[in-house]
């Protein structure tokens, strides 16, 4: 059953491929440790990927994934969003480590912020968007006023497109950036794609494990990871889309664990070559049919300021969950 | 099985509806007159329903439903998509009886073209962006050169928005706009929903029905119809979503049909209480879920001139097939 | 000079054409009465215009017209933005009498707002962005839950479009929807033109005298008036564009004010045919040549969000202005 | 009257500085050369800047500059736009020596499009509006299959965005991914700005000497050159709005050139301040002050369009002028 591991190539959510895993190994998955918490309007998961073997095992990096789930993401109330704004800037500086990024302790450390994705279409759009609620700082910190800089880090930004639309791998373009501008953080945002409807616009992932953007061209290919970049990257993203595989999929198992069926029909179900179904029912599109809500467009107009807000506050001293709405673009 | 009745009425296409109810009643459905022929790039079916019994059984109000299906509609390419073009507005106007529609056969019939749902919602925006492409006059034909309107008829247009925008229904607005303009024809245009996914993008239906625009608020509702506004209707469409709800379902008949499955397992699966299934696989949007193709931006972007350019050439004696890309704005 | 009278018709604020009248005329202006009062972060004009003669004398229909000016409508800040939300309810609530709106004293009134001008034309989009962000509730006033309009008004919005998409004359649309849906009062929110620069973006006009959308056919147009709806019409609007005729015009006055000039060469100027001298500047667009701000874009964004915020706190009275912005779609 | 100098700088076509600089001297400018021609639709100047002191007197780099005139630019025919989209492509292709591009005979030349300005504000998105459309292919050419790159040069595309958004130099951006890339040709588009209104969106210039994009920090900063790049550098351009500046400034010279004034009095016209007097006119906003046509909308989405179809017939061999249209996105 190797679909099965392809399908978990098509979740984003170490939450979710943890899940998987668990399933079909049928238990604990050492080398994963899992810590789970409460705090108003959201239930944090922060999973740690020790080792190589457990991130082979789940198929995700090693490293630190945090899950900030909240259905209030999904309803528009400015209040209750600038209180996630603030959890989101929360979970982000556990895993930021400033005094370590300076090069000195008088010098503010540089941070590119990356907005992955498509901004013409919109259950791909999350990371531009972000990046145009951003508040960006790097071009007033050469001026010679030091009141303008004060409480702000120096913070840039780039959207840079999508490999179709400029023919250049999108970390291609992230490295020349980087190499220039040599910033100390990297924070790449992305839309990302979940196995569950019910995760869609109520999940923000954080992780330090980096991400590589879209499908590649089959050669070995660079990604926006510390390893390739050289400098810390922070993750985040939320799920918009589901794959329809995953619709097929979770409908033969819900089928699948009918009790009232007889077990030699049980027996034929499981030998069914699930490939051949999907191919059935998603014809010709295939992987290519994207499920997302009916408000898509509201909710990516939504969670982008909660996550551009949660960056806001993370990243500058000066702005407060209170009043992260003024800075909001 | 109420669902079964249910999930016929997810589907905007009377060549589906048809197809459905033939599968339910294992036959053929008396009343429906099925014609199918095949021109340069697209298959034509012509469905008419010729009497309510038949309405009923298929779910659609009598009439005639044009279905031209063109792979070719989802391969950006502008010299076939004019022809096509050309296509549907010869099957336009086999459904348009100009020589009765104008008062006298010195004046110009007025038509009023309306592009129902939402500009801000990518699958929803077909209906707005033929409005933006079309060549509007009406307005030119109060003024004195009687050579600005030579060859062309007089054409006005109206994209009204959805309900949820603009708390009135749809219908509402239209009628209102009716009893001013007075037109002598209205063509309803509107994203619409298909139950298979080899539809989306490459179908495209023109029936002399009308059409309901979104769902309404429990109380009697006025359609886009000759009945409710006076004046003859032609509706068009293009499948751009399918309900997730279906992909659900299909996977599950898939299933049911498998030949190695126990006689007693299928009379299980056959009991299978179908609303929980799709609970369980859907929740928390259930019918909510759409389906749409990655490219679905550059799909409307395309079909929407096609559909405009066929508008176009239909109405205005002086725009041909090999001119049309020139009239589109 | 009859350009001058023309000039006076290419401002939409009373308060220009007010003063263009002073100074043509050199003096007060009888049955013209005007107030002033300062208020936080704005000062407040109100103009009455009080009968037909004074109504011809400054090229505006008789009624009242408030004037908010305010720089910091052109700042970035949602805090002082929310703060002028409440000023423009104030100034709004105090042309409007709701107790004589509604038919019956347990009913709620109906209100109508408008938002003219062009979605696709950044300076012309203060309307549709306005109707874009407000709290729609008429359709929820049929459901059966008195809870859901506890406190809210029925409220519904149309953005018609312009002539030149539609066909149709602006007024012709709306004049259909009001006989349907019988509002008790029309709000009418549109970009207004200015004379001078600093106008720009800082200033908001709410009258009582309705409001003649773009330009006509040469027939007799209908106007968005309570003569022409039958119900009583508010329009605000905020100046977005100068004409560049003004800029051309404004220059020729600063230097014939010269006081270094010798009397004689004073009369020269003053002889010089300005429509001559226009065209040889403008030529070929005229007065199509528009002038805006740079960043018009962002001041269209802040300010249609002020104004839709304000109508929002005038017509709902459970919305306060401390919590406008939730509200605020 | 350095203001008169300044006023140079705030047009970016070659042909109106050089009609400035001959204005300012009063006769030819040495090492300026001067060639027209005509061709259907369109007017053809090309101005070669031969030394640096040439360079100084007329304000802009040494190098050639190609005008394309053509008023229907401004009017909607695709037609005309394919056959201008042609002439574009000539003109282009006049500027590049495509056999020393490459580094060897079998190899395809990479080229890099960089579409300069802003996405949101119209009058300044052309760049990205012509990137939008291009036929890119640089990541086509990785793939096995020699077919799909037949006839098809390797093109890649980047909108960088601008400083305001980003905290970067947009000429910091684009070294870096040059640096990764490694073009052998860059071709820059951008928004201008002129100095006449007769040549908005009716010009298309194009030059070999690269181009500045936006505004600096005051401190030494990189351009789109040659020199800077490493690459020739192809800047192509059309202006979309003029600064309000020059309206002030056109119509004083207009009032000065007025036979009828005695001479004493012209001796004071020309010593008025033009600063005060700019300053009087055009406050707060200033040089802010944007002046565009009312179509701006409709002109960038057409003139974007011919744009992209030269640079595709310049770049593909395979693209024709009678098929160009087929191959814009």
């Amino acid at each position: 059953m190797t679909l099965q591991k392809d399908l978990a190539t098509l979740t984003d959510l170490a939450v979710e491929a943890k899940d998987m895993a668990v399933e079909r190994t049928g238990g604990e998955i050492s080398g994963v440790s899992v810590e789970e918490k409460q705090v108003e309007n959201a239930e944090i998961t922060r999973i740690e990927v020790l080792n190589q073997q457990a991130a082979q095992k789940i198929g995700k990096p090693q490293g630190s994934y945090i899950t900030i789930e909240s259905d209030s993401l999904r309803t528009t109330n400015r209040q209750v969003h600038e209180q996630l704004s603030g959890v989101v800037a929360e979970q982000m500086n556990s895993l930021i480590n400033y005094s370590r990024l300076a090069t000195s302790p008088t010098e503010s450390p540089v941070i590119l912020v990356i907005g992955l994705g498509n901004w013409n279409t919109t259950p791909d759009a999350l990371g531009p968007r972000v990046v145009h609620h951003l508040l960006v700082t790097r071009h007033i910190y050469g001026s010679a006023d030091p009141q303008a800089k004060q409480g702000l880090r120096s913070v840039c930004a780039l959207a840079p497109g999508v490999l179709g639309l400029t023919g250049i791998e999108t970390a291609e373009i992230i490295k020349g950036v980087v190499d220039r501008v040599k910033p100390d953080l990297i924070i790449a945002v992305d839309a990302l794609a979940a196995q569950e409807s019910n995760r869609l616009a109520s999940t923000i992932q954080i992780s330090n494990t980096g991400i590589y953007p879209g499908s590649g061209l089959g050669k070995k290919r660079i990604g926006i990871t510390q390893q390739d970049m050289g400098v810390p990257v922070i993750a985040m993203g939320i799920p918009t889309v589901i794959n329809s595989v995953h619709i097929v999929n979770d409908t033969m198992k819900q089928i699948q664990n009918n009790q009232d069926l007889p077990p030699q029909s049980r027996n034929v179900l499981q030998q069914t070559n699930q490939e051949e179904l999907i191919q059935q029912v998603l014809q010709p599109f295939m992987g290519d049919l994207i499920v997302a809500p009916k408000g898509i467009d509201q909710l990516i107009r939504d969670t982008s300021r909660v996550v551009s807000g949660g960056i806001n506050i993370a990243l500058h001293p000066d702005i407060k969950t209170e009043n992260v709405s003024m800075y909001l673009q």
